[in-house]
């Protein structure tokens, strides 16, 4: 048997027996038909995938490679490393070897007849010198930006796509059921967390938390207690905690975790690449009455932002009724982070990457679309003390919206 | 109190308590005389440093921000997130908040007196769409690649890293030692993987593997038994594994490990930053012999790497010597890949990152250096049966090379 069929044969083997689920063609086929509409908006005769998310949207697999999508034609998939896995992995038809990006104009000759005039690439993450590179390789191209097309296209989720955030939200579940059992007196941030993302893995948790960004990063997970709670580091986001150290300084640390302290637990899951993202708190013994009656602010406002969620509502006004509520509730001071570095959202999107549209913020006037899913997470910082949240991943609906991630709403006291 | 006052009086309690290290002023101060005669061989009148690792290694913080080095002058480090952090954990003196980038010209001008000529940038990793942006912002300067600089300097490591390194190892070691352990028949890849990544961030380890490049993902560690030890996924590495799903094929699996058959872990950890690699073989009961002979050639080959390691040994010289040596082992079709997919180096430079210089690979001649760190790594696959392997993380020693990742080197048979 030669190496291709022998590759093919073992990973179809596989994919039945450990649950791969590979991108349906039809979902691929819908995908470039609204990428398409976009790109003939924006006037692209073509686009070059190269960020890996996008890829994997588009094609169906994640192996090194390029896809070539025009406005007419097939796409072109084009793979370095493995090529024989990408052909099991994605229902595109055409898929070629390649070694250097400098047989990349020629393989599209031949396989669309010309060059593109003008042609898309992804210039929010795509580094410089590979732009350089396509310069080169196309002199008499025009490029333009498809990142807006692209990220407007996959911020209306398939129930394809909702069904794999769903069992995201499945494991999600079952790691917070277990997690009572975990959590033990005089455990560090760290050694709690990490055995709750062990537990994740043994479910099918990927691990990885997606962000489309040059520098973000973070674990797919926080665990931060009492004054962890209370700092603030690096990213966009009400607290960031201590981390382990200066060169990854955000989520759990060594600190050892006290009785009747808030325990806030901000964990992601990710299953064939979707997210969900949930927030509950821990405590060891029965938590200060501060913190209590400041959760319960946050699932007030958790659920009057669901109250308003459904489709055409606006973005913006969501995020600013939160504010006002938050206010009323006496938080304006903590809400979404300590006085002066409080941030100015409610939800992210989420999907494939955790900062997908639509935004919940300030300056984000538009309208909700059904199928967008978001992550909403109301959170009150106590500098020094602790902090508290509560988060739930939902997908707007035609009525209203669905939590994808069904979990029981109180404390978790151990 | 005020809330600078309170952050660095918090955040430097913790880092007596949890050993959080921050870089020495001295330590910094060499590093950018180092980087200051790469920029003036280059003519090159000031860096400005965007990239999170040759961030954190200039500055010693990783709080989100820009770091701007003239060629004479003080550097200048302009924070968004979180300034009194980034004042606790860098010895810089000059520390500036800003909003936007839209400020960068006027801070630069405030601090240097005007605004540079030629500009450094690390176009490697850059967007495209920031570096449109610096150039509206900066409309006279001629912007150059900084990227080969400062990875020249970085290939370097001081005492201060290789101890940092040193102490991740000592992490790997502790995990291995554990790893007898937790591994149980019937356990799956991932369970087995994410119940020793579990630990190793008990102790400390970051869970981060950094690399620098757009689209590269992986764990800190492989765990791949059997048959998922056969297969190549999308990155230049001799076996891929299976993964997850095709969103994220590559390392452990669902699958769960039989007794004898050859369980492959490839265990890196990070401390403060820096990393260390290492591979052994793990088995339930007995191992076949043939995986028995193929990982004692993959020492043998190791060992030989080591024998020519010290400053001034060519790098692509050691490669080719290993090959010739598996040669003669038999191992010439399955030496670091199957047939057709087989890789072209045999360590790779280890640090902040996983793709720092040097690399003992095809095409790569040049000179080690005392100093420089890496990884060796022989393995050896059998396409449906499972692969083998040996590594270790070594620093370039005066008189030949130091191992920092010193643990038993028999197969761990449970």
């Amino acid at each position: 048997m030669n190496h291709a069929d022998w590759v093919r044969g073992e990973l179809e083997k596989l994919s039945k027996s450990l649950g791969f689920q590979y991108t349906p063609r039809e979902e691929i086929e819908d995908r470039l038909t609204r990428l398409r509409s976009g790109m003939e908006r924006e006037g692209m005769e073509a686009f070059l995938v190269v960020q890996k998310m996008d890829y994997y949207y588009l094609s169906g697999t994640t192996q090194d490679g390029l896809l070539f999508v025009p406005l007419e034609g097939k796409p072109l998939l084009i793979v370095r490393r493995e090529i024989e896995r990408a052909r099991v992995e994605s229902p595109l038809e055409e898929v070629l070897e390649f070694k250097s990006v400098r047989e990349l104009p020629s393989l599209i000759r031949n396989h669309w007849g010309r060059l593109p005039q003008t042609l898309g690439l992804e210039l929010d993450v795509l580094p410089v010198r590979d732009y350089f590179r396509y310069q080169d390789l196309f002199p008499g191209t025009r490029f333009a930006d498809a990142s807006p097309v692209i990220r407007d296209v996959r911020k209306i989720k398939s129930p394809f796509e909702i069904e794999l955030m769903r069992v995201a939200g499945e494991i999600g579940k079952k790691v917070y059921q277990e997690a009572r059992g975990i959590l033990k007196e005089a455990m560090t941030e760290i050694e709690f967390g990490g055995l709750l993302e062990a537990a994740a893995k043994r479910y099918g948790h990927e691990g990885l938390l997606r962000v489309r960004s040059l520098n973000y990063e973070a674990y797919t997970w926080h665990v931060l207690s009492g004054p962890s709670g209370g700092i603030v580091s690096q990213s966009d986001s009400p607290m960031g905690g201590l981390g382990l150290s200066p060169a990854f300084p955000v989520g759990a640390s060594l600190r050892i975790m006290r009785a009747h302290e808030p325990i806030l637990v901000d964990f992601g899951t990710c299953y064939h690449g979707y997210q969900a993202d949930e927030t509950r708190m821990f405590s060891l013994g029965e938590m200060g009455k501060k913190f209590v009656d400041a959760y319960n602010a946050c699932r007030e406002i958790h659920d009057a932002v669901l109250e308003e969620t459904r489709p055409g509502a606006d973005c913006e006004a969501i995020f600013q009724k939160s504010l006002r509520l938050a206010e009323q509730l006496g938080y304006s001071d903590s809400y979404l982070g300590p006085p002066g570095l409080q941030t100015r959202f409610i939800a992210h999107g989420i999907g494939l990457e955790l900062n997908e549209l639509p935004f919940l913020a300030q300056g984000q006037s538009y309208p909700l679309e059904e199928g967008m899913t978001f992550a909403v997470e109301p959170k009150i910082v106590f500098p020094g003390e602790g902090s508290v949240g509560f988060e739930n991943t939902v997908v707007v609906t035609w009525g209203g919206y669905e939590i994808l991630t069904p979990l029981e709403q109180e404390i978790f006291q151990v």
